[in-house]
């Protein structure tokens, strides 16, 4: 491609809301160009990258004997009312009628679909597993995009989903890919992180993000030191550190209390440690029902672990109002201490406790009246929970399960997931069955893997780049070789005998299958080399009347620059 | 590809609304399923076959200097609103809003995104020619799909939009991408013809469709007998053959009239030619202006011709009540002469004769008066159309414009469309302009370049078929070789030394990079036999313990069969 003809050039300027690293490279570098909020044009040079990424995923996933195919962009809205998916997903979900008001969703996951078109087979264990995947853009209805590749409100996702016999087949299928993907992100030059993750409202244990670490990822986890070990914060496990439990049970005594801003302020006022005291928080989930959850006082509450285990969508705090005229109780000063005998009559309160109070004797905190505290409440003695669990968000420092530590916080972005199905949508979608060995219908177990292609670009820009640009690794480049023509002009007269012309080296490049970005333009050397740094090509050659019979070859990604002929070059660039 | 794991077997049945050959023999063959009317589920098959489309259109597009990118599914409304395409597209838009209200609409075709994207640049007179083209899911929302893939509500398109600094240089890419529309049908096995077609509310010489023959096409055109001359129905020009135009005026004159059903009833009461009578026909347009088109009795008025020349979007037949209230003539007995007199004070009447009005004289037709008509009539003597010009509807028969003839009616099926845009997106939208040499900026001069995928696809099928199955063109087939395993329990033993497996076959063909869908399964030789005519891959290979250490070699489009040796195969099949 000669870059006089390019469509989308270098640019000094970037968005006035681009912060992001990547989305400022990606706009200079003239990859792409924003069409409103969160959607993007891809140009030729990001197309060509995008496109690089999609054929190692599509090698990847059909090695691992995954098959491609190609679902509708508008679903059916009412496949996703049997799964009663219009109300609970944690995205937006856009809608949109056609002329004759049939209703469709613009999808930003494809389950539904693929459960839909495989019940209209009638396949028998036989024809199981069956892995499905496809590339196709998915809507995201997000409050707000960031700028650049890494949030979007539209992008192509390669989404796959398997359908099994068993439990125990999936099991298979979810190493399969967890293979593959491993694989798939190293060739794409990314160091991904297995980060176990929260599997939202299907739950189980089968559930990881593939993150690659940056300090602007969104996704926060804990990691163990020698990475054995990573979680996201919503589903860390840990090992709490026991503190007082060889101590005498004291008996329980109502004091005199005074609040302050932070739950320091009242270790202070009492003159024990804050592990010692018990930190209640109030929710109230969607069916109306009231959870009382406390914790060690150094801990904080996990909402994802809670939700869970009281199996509930949604939970906000309970107002002042409703603890006053609804538990009885004065905020601030909520205690499990005779809780349930005070609530007003009707009320559902569940106390659940986290395992960390399991570490403490003699803690301290309200008790149900204003300015009055507790003093030495002991579990099973003075309160009995509901549920003890574990409902902590565990901290930097923390032991991991096994007893190695400290877990460290690190931050990341997701580039893909995996994840178990189960029955969730085979029981949900009546139909979704295959014929089992002994002839009975038996519907499908199932897993979903999806990998977004413009975050995966925009992350390795994120990771590959330095001062003065992006630094593409080969895999994906948009072109193999950045050609530099210098003295162009000048070249019929000067070149004839010594070296072959630019245009000479282009054209010898392209007949060996070699792909060249050709700088031909009629600007100056120093606009053509900061040019070069930026769009970020792997070699960059130059044919200068200076360079006496030989070309000058620099890795984008190393300082010292060689002289070569033309076969030596050849040799070197992976094609 | 083994095809006991293949998603997406044969099948007996049809869906009980498949009428085109192409929509059953794809649904049977395991090529695509549908969702809801006229939005299909491309299956593995099927994707493969729509890949192998999109692979020859992108390397014809590429080597004919266009350039690849993708535009968001999702345009915003506001960009059709400045060109006011939200009122005036052939196609239903559906639009949607996102959480913010903002609105966007599903794009049918997307001039105004690329517009709207280059005016992001600051180009100039050098950047100049550019073709921009994209492979993007499409979105019609037709009051009836068709069953099949020939007339859906979504399907993927390769649009191509060209910038121009003049239109001189836009004629270059027309015949460059006719060129390459030529080559890249002939690619897919398609003999396309090069049909003149009307460019709606662009108008311009510059619109032509590439058409395949076939009875179950929607465009119907006429052709010379060499070809030279092929147009769409709407806008062929003829000779019309000249009657009597040697006649005498006679004298004009009123007389008693019945009407029958029929223009011919009219003749026969006359007992004159139907030719010598002038056919009226009232339309009122969209600005309530009423336009009386008249034309030769044994033609029909061409509305595309007439909305053309008189600039209207859209016109309806004049009622009943209008006819009588408003123009104060009677439905049946319109006649040109007198008419502007009559006419309601107010009233625009615009009066249209057709070309083939100066082939006669004397003409007949009605009074303007119930049950009376008048003989006699000379345009120019008894009326004066305000505007005189090509409106007919041709037919069979008539001569093309360079007299060469008689046309011929044909149905074809429209896979691909060329046409000029001009200034019509660049003038409404501000800002598309480029500098030119002069430091001017002025408006791109543009073109536009179509490619339906999924109808190309299905044409295919429509013109390679027999009674069995498809026949896929190698180009476009889902795999090369249809390799069969028979006695394929018995293969150890047996083959041991005569024969090589199939599953080793499958292996050494696999190892040469040759594309093969291998059935394995345990089912009879007459059902793998059926499948694989079905499927239409163009060579089918057997392994038998019957064939003596040969393979058995049947190419789909042909009859005989041929024995030879792995080695013989490798060198018949292209890979």
């Amino acid at each position: 491609m000669k870059y006089s003809k390019l469509f989308g050039k270098t640019i000094k300027e970037t968005p006035s809301d681009a912060t992001l690293i990547s989305h400022k490279l990606l706009y200079k570098g003239g990859f792409l160009r924003e069409s409103t909020a969160g959607r993007y044009y891809l140009l030729p040079l990001g197309l060509k990258v995008q496109q690089k990424i999609q054929k190692i995923i599509k090698e990847e996933m059909d090695s691992a004997e995954a098959q491609e195919l190609i679902t509708p962009v508008l679903h059916p809205k009412a496949l996703w009312e049997e799964t009663n998916r219009t109300n609970s997903v944690g995205f937006e979900l856009m809608s949109i009628k056609d002329r004759n008001e049939f209703e469709f969703v613009l999808g930003g996951t494809a389950e539904e679909m693929l459960v839909d078109l495989v019940r209209k087979f009638q396949l028998s264990y036989k024809d199981l597993p069956v892995n499905l995947y496809q590339f196709s853009i998915k809507f995201r209805d997000e409050l707000r995009a960031r700028g650049g590749l890494l949030r979007v409100r539209e992008f192509l996702m390669k989404d796959a989903y398997s359908f099994h016999v068993s439990e125990e087949d999936f099991k298979k299928e979810y190493e399969n890919m967890k293979k593959t993907y491993t694989k798939i992100f190293e060739r794409l030059g990314l160091k991904t992180i297995i980060v176990e993750s929260d599997n939202g409202y299907i739950g189980g244990e089968y559930c990881h993000e593939f993150v690659v670490e940056s300090e602007v990822g969104e996704s926060r986890f804990l990691v163990n030191p020698d990475g054995s070990y990573a979680a996201h914060e919503d589903v860390v496990k840990f090992v709490p550190e026991k503190k007082n439990i060889a101590e005498k049970e004291e008996s329980l005594k109502e004091v005199e209390a005074v609040r302050g801003k932070t739950m320091e302020d009242g270790a202070k006022f009492h003159k024990l440690p804050l592990w010692q005291q018990i930190k209640d928080v109030l929710f109230v989930d969607e069916k109306g029902r009231f959870i009382l959850s406390i914790i060690r006082g150094d801990y904080d509450v996990n909402e994802t672990k809670l939700k869970h285990i009281i199996k509930a969508y949604q939970l906000r705090h309970a107002t002042e109002d409703e603890i006053r005229e609804k538990i009885h109780s004065e905020p601030g000063f909520i205690s499990p201490v005779g809780i349930k005998e005070i609530v007003k009559k009707g009320i559902e309160i569940i106390i659940v406790a986290d395992e960390t109070l399991s570490t403490v004797k003699n803690s301290y905190g309200g008790a149900n009246k204003k300015n009055r505290d507790l003093l030495n409440m002991n579990m099973g003695r003075d309160y009995k929970p509901d549920i003890t669990s574990d409902i902590a968000l565990a901290r930097e420092g923390d032991l991991a399960p096994d007893g190695s530590g400290p877990l460290k916080e690190k931050r990341g972005i997701e580039v893909g997931n995996i994840f178990q199905l189960g029955f969730h949508y085979s029981s949900k979608m009546k139909g979704a069955e295959f014929t089992d060995a002994d002839g009975s219908k038996k519907p499908y177990y199932m897993g979903c893997y999806g990998i977004g292609l413009g975050r995966s670009l925009a992350t390795i820009v994120e990771v590959f780049h330095d001062d003065k640009g992006i630094i593409w690794p080969e895999s994906v480049a948009p072109y193999q070789v950045h050609l530099i023509g210098l003295d162009m002009d000048e070249a019929e007269k000067v070149y004839k005998r010594s070296l072959k012309t630019s245009e000479e080296v282009y054209k010898s490049l392209l007949a060996e299958g070699i792909e060249v970005l050709f700088d031909d333009r009629d600007v100056s050397a120093g606009i053509k080399f900061t040019d070069a740094d930026l769009i970020g090509i792997p070699y960059r050659v130059v044919v200068s009347k200076r360079n006496e019979g030989k070309l000058e070859i620099k890795r984008r990604d190393k300082g010292e620059t060689e002289f070569k002929t033309l076969g030596q070059l050849l040799s070197l660039v992976s094609h």
